[in-house]
Parts: C-alpha cells; sequence; structure tokens
C-alpha cells in the first residue's frame, strides 16, 4: 500500500515493481472482488461509499437506488473506483518495513448512465452470474417497476491500474541477523456455511452453486 | 450497501434501520478493519486509494510516504473515509433483494498533519498494538529518518456514520412461497498460517500474538 513506501528509493522501486497494467491482471482483481470503494466530488468535498461492483468485457458496473445520493452525484461525471483485496500482514524486523500483500485496482472515468431497460436487465443479470453463476433463471423475473427503480452505471476501463505486493517483508540488509521473527500472515475473504433463511419453503436444497467444498 | 436500497421506501426504512452513529458501534468497526479507502480531491477529480488505519480515542490515523501524492493532497484538506467490513452474501428470492451484510464506516473530516517526531513515533507504535500486540518492543528502534521520511495524518471523528446490515433477506411477502433457496452465505476475513521469512534468524519461534488456535 502506499503508505508503506516511505523512502523516495523504495517509492520508486516498488511503485516499478508494483505497476500492472494489463488487462487481464486488471479483470482478474476486479473480478475475485466482491466490492469496491467508489469515489466522487460532491459539492466540492470528497464522498467514498462501499459498494458491489461487475465487469463486462472492458467496462465495470455499479448500481443502486434510484434515490442514492451518491449515484446521482456520479452520474455522468468523474468518478475513481478501488478494488483491493488483502493478501496477507507483513511482518518486517523493523517497524518502518512493515507492509501488507495486497492486489488493487483503481479506475478513473466516467459514469455513465444505462437508460435502456432491457440493457440495465442484461447487466443485473451478469451481476448475479458473478456472485452466484445459475441463479438467475431461478428467480422471480424482475419487474419493471424494480428495473425503473434501480440506477446502473458503466465506467470504462480505459484509465486504470493495478498494484500488487506479493511475497516476504524486504528488510534492512543488517536487520536480518536480529531475533525477531518475520514473515507473512496470509489473510483471505472466506465464505462460511450457507445459512437457509428460516421462512425456506419446504423441500428447497442448497443449490449447488452455493456448496462448499470440503478443507 | 446503498445500492441495495432501491426503492424510496426501503431506503428510507432501511437507511433509518441501518443508521447507527454511538461511538461504541463505531470505533468497534474501525478497530476490526485493517484497510480503508480515503478519498480526497485531486485536481477537482475524485481520488479513492486503500490504505491502513488506525485508531486512538476519537481519532483515526493513516500514514504514509512523504512522496505519497495522495497524502499531499490529503494533508490540510477535506477528506472522506470508508471502513467496510463485509459480513455475507445475502440471497433473496428475488435479483431485486439480493444484498449484502455489512458493516461500514464513512468519516468525512480534515486530514491533519501530526508533525512533531514524538507524536508521529507514538502514533506508529499504537499501528503496530493494533496489528500486533506487544510486537513493537521486539523490533529494532524506528530512526529518525524513518521517522522524517513518514507522513502521519490524523482525522477526528466528528462527522462519522456507521452502516449495518445483519440478517436474512427480505422478501416480497408473496415470493416466499417460491421454490428457490435464500439466506446468507457468511463472509470474513481469515488469518491463515503465518509464513516464516527463509532468512529468519536461527532459533526464532513464532510469537505468541500471531499463533492461531486451533479451529
Amino acid at each position: 500500500m502506499e503508505e508503506f513506501e516511505k523512502t523516495k528509493r523504495t517509492k520508486l522501486v516498488r511503485a516499478a515493481k508494483r505497476g500492472h497494467y494489463d488487462h487481464k491482471t486488471v479483470h482478474a482483481i476486479l473480478d475475485e472482488a466482491l466490492i469496491c470503494h467508489i469515489g466522487a466530488v460532491i459539492d466540492g468535498k470528497p464522498a467514498v461509499i462501499p459498494t458491489s461492483h461487475w465487469r463486462c468485457d472492458n467496462r465495470l458496473y455499479i448500481h443502486g437506488s434510484k434515490a442514492s445520493r451518491m449515484l446521482r452525484a456520479a452520474k455522468g461525471n468523474e468518478v475513481c473506483i478501488a478494488v483491493t483485496l488483502m493478501d496477507g500482514l507483513v511482518m518486517a524486523r523493523s517497524g518502518f518495513h512493515h507492509s501488507i500483500n495486497y492486489r488493487s485496482v483503481i479506475v478513473y472515468g466516467v459514469a455513465e448512465l444505462i437508460e435502456d431497460a432491457a440493457e440495465k436487465l442484461d447487466a443485473l443479470e451478469l451481476f448475479m452470474e458473478k456472485i452466484a453463476p445459475g441463479r438467475w433463471s431461478e428467480l422471480r423475473p424482475t419487474t419493471e417497476q424494480e428495473i425503473k427503480s434501480t440506477t446502473v452505471l458503466a465506467v470504462d476501463l480505459n484509465e486504470v491500474s493495478a498494484k500488487i505486493r506479493t511475497g516476504p517483508p524486504v528488510d534492512d540488509e543488517l536487520d536480518y541477523a536480529l531475533p525477531v521473527w518475520a514473515g507473512v500472515v496470509p489473510t483471505r475473504l472466506t465464505l462460511g456455511e450457507p445459512i437457509a433463511d428460516t421462512r425456506l419453503a419446504e423441500g428447497v436444497d442448497l443449490p449447488a452453486y452455493l456448496r462448499r467444498e470440503e478443507p
């Protein structure tokens, strides 16, 4: 993360090392992450909120209520969308060289309003495909009113960058001799055992797309 | 999340239900989360980056390289910091009522530069206490140069709000009869088995503060 790049030298070296701009890398991070943070300028001031996102080809989508203050501010305007996957705590021999392993993408662009109802519905189906592939066709159809009251925004993935840090701490050479434990504590978002709604209709089983492999 | 509040009615009801402004709730979310997303306005445009944060009393801290473009933009200016803990995927009987269980905090404020070296060092020690309690005293002391090249910013937790969604999906009454699996897939950030640096000094054991309880 930027905050760990504390000297000019380190910053230059790491910033170079951590720059990944190829589409494949960017898309993989966007597709794995379930939430993003979108920033916009509202009344001249910065505003950031968490929301879900999904991707189709070279576009990133978000959606929300028509009443959402953030979406109204974002619509047709410049936004910045940050997606971050945290992979580990990097424990160094000095406080200074502690870091975080992560994969992140930052997207800058204008948030375009998707107005066509069919296009909106297609986009929302793609979102469900990301979360739970195959589920969309099991659900009752989305109503016209529901589509109307949902705002879908799209940002082209043109001005976009990925940053990645992996691996062990990088300590000052003399510090490697210190009797301090150093290494990485891996972190990841894990899915737990699904909890069925108490009002589940009789005879409904957990669908295959939600079944977890036993560890 | 805001994007799931799709009708005015729902938004009003949920926004009210999900508003938590007491200090204890806000502090617990900030203290549990390891990363935040900070937004600032740079050249009139929104910018968001991930970074680590920590809290002391009624102040939120972030730090980074003196060279960080974001920290230079944030310093003395309005920022918005969002902290989000994702707790589950909420699977409803219609696409429309799918949601996410989460706990989030949004902080608005001016990022104050901590200039005093001793104050900076105290703040950085508190950060380490959050990540690995007791580790700070095991590390070699932070050098004057390291302190100099680190920017520490603080934001008072005055303009702050928390939003929380918990529990099962809330479906349209008629939809409860549908033969669709509904419920919650819990999500959480888990720590894995620590991976020791290959250059660990001989005889250094994993410290107690990094040992995991067996599941």
